[in-house]
């Protein structure tokens, strides 16, 4: 039976993966739940030959692409490509597929849910009365509706980050997205205002990043970035680690340049460093912002399914390239 | 110079208070930052012989309000009035007055910042990262959208938190409260249906306390209340410690009754008991859902302001009954 190979899933087992490819004829081979080296994923893609390679967290080189005698797709669990090296796929015929629009929800809700901790204090102050402490005289608590939020990138999460601010809280939002130049100043939903970078470091209480990790994008925020910062903003990255230069974010936050960071992704996760981490004006989760029991078992379905797609020879669902001679 | 008496003040100063009562003709005599009990607000008052009496937390007893020799008002620096002997001002012609509307923003934004630090695991992952863990697999986490929120009480600050999960995630939200009695089962905003208790404790996913504290609403969530809980609900009080039974609260978290409380206010803050706040389904805060730096400005002018119109013999502004002879 032609094989299928799962590089590594940071979830518990593979069983919707297993069920529906088993059903289509296709047998699955599954790397660990840790993340493994770009190394392990070439050794796996030697040792199975697949027909197909499912990728959550692993970097898919050109050798693992190009190793397969006849490999049909690189299907991505998840949105971001940057762990997949698009035109080797494309140069061999190969599709590379995504899941663009299975955590749109979790990820604008992890957003929400990390200002809000830290403008009610909810980490902070849980710690203290875990630890014994009741000292309501030193909450520095703040009023949501009065915030403005300045969002980099505006596409569909993006977007349900804006309404869930603007119509949830009545904030103020500025967003900033290529796809928005042309109306820059203007209204583009209720309470959501399209600006510029120079105006969302001027004015934003909270600086959200939904932009993707392309070599323009890596350390957007960096030493000059933050060095314009007016308000004391929080900076929430819930998209790559690679979008914020951690070191130029500790000195930020040592200026006081930045309030707090909210980190979903981190430089050098899963060990990122205990420097950024421990810090109380930090607060960080393991990378799952993309993560509920709803979205991971629509991103695992969606994802095997344009899999099969492709492998039935039918055009995917959610294509990212299109190989050369299909 | 008549001397008016802050039993207790959770905030670091009293210039706000005092440069409006001064500006009056009025002297402030101010009790400590941490709450005293009430015989020491009855020494106080026996001490200072205040025409106006305001307190934040310090219960203001009988004795307390009988002493001075010309009381004209007992003035809460908050909503309720729980720790107000009102009918002992009533009898003696002593105006009782609240500040009903400073803090409507703040406390919904806490409730919703508590239900989101649950469901997106914000409080617990942040302690697993700052102790070194990065696990992602641990994630149990859930889509907000898909919550039924069930709210009991709907005055202003039920209404602005129904209105928060409704318009801001798309949350399905059911409203208790007397005043909705004839519409149970009717939308009366969009995505807000009037409920009975009975419906709220089967198809709930949270349960929002935002009623007064009274004989009739004390240990309103009891052994009783509790299992009858059909959805493993999050319980969140940001009202008052008695609504709660602490001890079937933690039988109910050992029995999976309940996922997890999140407690704004607790029975015996400000010491509450260990066993409830160490556990990590509890996320506690010391009594601050009212705090932000606008909301406490708000609070010590309006509240000042009221008893300055009292002393200069005008009607409150926020009148919370009808002294005797007035």
């Amino acid at each position: 039976m032609p094989t299928v190979l799962i590089t590594d899933h940071p979830w518990p087992d593979v069983e919707i993966e297993r069920d529906i490819l088993t059903a289509a004829g296709y047998e699955l081979a599954a790397g660990p739940i840790e993340t493994p080296a770009a190394a392990v994923v070439e050794d796996l893609v030697a040792q199975y030959n697949p027909v197909a390679i499912m990728t959550c967290w692993a970097q898919v080189s050109e050798k693992a692409i190009r190793t397969p005698a006849a490999l049909k797709v690189v299907a991505r669990l998840g949105v971001g490509l940057d762990n997949i090296v698009i035109p080797a796929a494309t140069a061999r015929g190969a599709w590379v597929t995504n899941v663009p629009d299975y955590c749109v929800e979790e990820v604008s809700d992890h957003v929400v849910a990390m200002a809000l901790a830290f403008w009610r204090g909810i980490a902070a102050m849980d710690r203290d009365v875990k630890q014994g402490y009741w000292n309501p005289a030193s909450a520095r608590l703040h009023r949501v509706a009065s915030k403005t939020v300045g969002i980099i990138g505006y596409g569909r999460i993006g977007k349900l980050t804006a309404r869930k601010f603007s119509q949830g809280f009545g904030c103020r939002v500025l967003a900033q997205s290529r796809s928005l130049l042309d109306r820059v100043g203007r209204a583009i939903e209720p309470g959501v205002i399209a600006a510029d970078i120079g105006t969302i470091q001027r004015e934003a209480d909270a600086i959200v990043l939904h932009a993707p990790l392309t070599p323009q994008t890596r350390h957007l925020v960096n030493e000059e970035f933050l060095c314009r910062l007016r308000r004391k903003p929080l900076l929430i990255n819930v998209s790559r680690g690679g979008l914020v230069d951690s070191d130029a974010l500790v000195r930020a936050l040592d200026a006081g340049t930045i309030s707090g960071a909210g980190l979903d992704v981190i430089e050098g996760e899963p060990a990122p460093p205990k420097s950024l981490t421990s810090r109380t004006d930090i607060i960080a989760t393991p990378h799952v912002a993309f993560s509920s029991n709803a979205s991971l078992a629509e991103l695992r379905q969606r994802c095997t399914e344009d899999v099969v797609r492709v492998l039935r020879g039918e055009r995917p669902l959610y294509p990212c390239n299109q190989p050369v001679g299909i």
